[in-house]
């Protein structure tokens, strides 16, 4: 495990990751994703380390995935809950970071409910001179790079499972289909696919996808790179010729907001079936960040086909992944 | 540590364990009572393997047995916490499962209110071909299987603490007392006790123990077993020359349901006491799988007893017991 | 790592701790104290043993705190979660901790709401012969006995980093202000610091601090050891040449209670500033036991001034005495 050019302390948005950077964190994921094949399947790599969760906004999934990413290399893991945590007792976010890191921690990963917390604690544990470095494990509706990170890789894999690389995105055609507006994740996924090259096609109906998002999102880009990004309201012109298709979670609370007629209505518009995915290229895989509301953004049918769904494997490559973050971000700490 | 004709990838319920297979355990449990005993109270059987609790009903006690078995076996341990997780946002749980399956979960303990959802997430489990274990760690009314072994294991150590075998119990009387008709425990226990060759008695008022119980119990069965079971609707002559009684857990909601009078008239009824042991042998013991409510089914004096009271024990052959079944269900797996 | 004359089961309140045992603690916690500095930042110390954090009333910051030191020393660890347990069930305290005992848990770490259950779960556990030691993580408003250990290594460490023994702190004057009716942390500190030789003055309004607290407290000494303990209803004299000042969180809820005017006349008053400070020791150092209510009992400017506040210290040394009692209370249990 060689531990290229990473310069980075913290991980809070792709906005600004080259494409050296997302390769690189293919390959660190590639070598554990073998380590994960194995019958050990430890590496002692952040061995007396301590990786403190901080989820703030309640999750199972992704706290499960770092947690066993971390346990995976060897750290200890402090999980941090926020029901029975000091911040009903008025202390404030950045005091209990400070807390965790008087501990002893070394890598935070934090999900909060409001865009910016991880950067304000990363930017604290900086100008304490800490060391301490901050994953960013979903904000607000800003960034949740390891998700899209974790698509990357699932689709580096499916293009290539022998030598899956970040460069077999260029040209490809990749729709994100729904609730883009309020989604961190389909952020993170901009960022991320076109700073690999791909095209990226996004389709939902304009109260989720409002005139202007994608110009307006490219033009934030700190990076001069070029991203290919064309926007639609309806689902067929990005679904044609797609080579995937990752479609989002629909919050039910869109309904309430009267952003939506129904589920049905949404379903029947924008939900993905085996049938519409005719349009796309023969060889169409379909991803999604999970949880899933089965008949609504998805059907049953194709959510649970192996030929076309890679939503398993991608909670597979998040812990591989989410490995490789860790174990960029903290090997070499406490030397 | 032989593993000896063990073919069973779940272990959902015990109403098809033949007597071979619950000797097994009972052995295999006798191995790690001794290694519990040692210094290093450590083995690395499923070192590398992740054993899951899913526990969509809360439980300290069971959890934690779980829990620390699984640690002794030096496998890593996820703790699906139901408060935090994605069924609030409308995941099936086989969609949990499966989510939990993609990070590498080898084995899973899943305790559920409602019966059946063991068994739907085993049989989703082999329809992927997953390899994954599923241990009933309760659901519903129906059955908990783990918990009437480590009965089981506790009543052979009794009867002969050198060379424990569930065949010592061929022939005894076991008295199950109280709300047999909503007990998940008894069930399972009269399942494994009769396999073994014990003559059960059942002793409860009618409403907690309707007539033809115990008939309609065996005709289920599908092993031929010869089944001995007997009901009373007084406790006297169940506790005739008992060699072991059994109490139940009270649930209170039994009163509102208008089921039972009061608390008071059911310890006078079904209370176990000292006094009361008196009709059984003069060795008897008294089991019971908590959490007690002291002074209803069991009177404290009796519960403290040391020389009477097997409580404590039970709890201790738990740990032994469940490290024997996830290392019958896990060892050479991924390998 | 020496075990010099410790005979101490358990550790249930400072009161009878003599000035020699509290400079073992100290000294175990400047040797655990280079093992966090080192790279493994793990001793293998209570391998095999099982540390139970039983924590009735919540709190992140204590448990994290304790879990993180027992994982240091390669114990295995049980988090006992009150919102999911079977107290819910009417089970009660010592039926619980009894279970964690038959589980083979070999410390306990119990903190609870109301003064004596760590005492009432000690003395049950003494009564079985068990062997198990418990420490107080905080009851009621009697006594926390780690947290005034871990304050007086933070003082002994700042009055000498090279050499640090509770023996500097004879004669050295150390105010503690706040809300010292209602503190356990003041409690413990009060026979810690004493006990240590140091002069301690207390200030609160006369509400929080009534006449005659400190020769109560006294005359209830189980020592014959001579107690400078002066009480103040102002801040300034408490401060005067001080060497060190430590302030305590005030409970919001004195307000409701009519104990205090308001949140900004308690700030007047006894709320510690820079400012403030000029009257104490140009060394002057702050406490404060965590988690802070910013602009109350402290001003952020002071909290945040690294020359001033203590705070990141307290925590850091949180850790190593953790680890220090788990030692002298656990090593050599087991074998």
């Amino acid at each position: 495990m060689t531990k290229t050019s990473w310069e980075r302390r913290h991980v809070l948005s792709l906005a600004d990751f080259t494409a050296e950077e997302l390769e690189t964190v293919v390959e660190t994921a590639v070598s554990f994703r073998d380590v994960l094949s194995r019958r050990t399947r430890k590496v002692p790599a952040l061995q007396g380390l301590v990786v403190t969760n901080m989820f703030f906004e309640p999750s199972t999934r992704t706290r499960s995935s770092f947690e066993l990413a971390a346990k995976r290399l060897s750290a200890d893991v402090l999980n941090f809950a926020p029901g029975t945590s000091s911040l009903t007792k008025g202390e404030t976010i950045l005091d209990t970071a400070k807390t965790y890191l008087a501990m002893g921690t070394n890598l935070m990963v934090v999900r909060h409910q409001e865009t910016g917390v991880p950067q304000a604690i990363a930017m604290e544990m900086d100008r304490l001179h800490s060391g301490v470095g901050v994953l960013n494990g979903g904000d607000g509706l800003h960034a949740h790079p390891s998700q899209a990170l974790l698509d990357l890789f699932t689709l580096a894999l499916t293009l290539d499972p022998d030598h899956p690389t970040s460069k077999q995105l260029a040209g490809k055609k990749i729709a994100i289909v729904g609730d883009i507006l309020h989604s961190r994740v389909a952020r993170s996924n901009l960022w991320c696919l076109t700073a690999c090259g791909a095209n990226v096609h996004l389709a939902a109906p304009p109260t989720l996808l409002p005139p202007g998002f994608a110009d307006a999102f490219i033009s934030q880009s700190p990076l001069a790179i070029s991203r290919a990004i064309v926007q639609h309201n309806t689902l067929a012109p990005a679904l044609s010729e797609a080579d995937f298709v990752m479609t989002l979670r629909l919050q039910k609370e869109r309904m309430t907001q009267h952003r939506l007629p129904s589920l049905r209505e949404y379903h029947q518009g924008f939900g993905l079936t085996r049938d519409r995915l005719r349009l796309c290229q023969p060889t169409v895989k379909v991803l999604h960040p999970g949880p899933v509301n089965r008949g609504v953004e998805i059907s049953s049918e194709l959510m649970d086909d192996p030929a076309l769904s890679l939503i398993s494997e991608q909670v597979t490559s998040g812990v591989a992944v989410r490995m490789a973050l860790l174990y960029l971000m903290g090997v070499g700490k406490g030397e």
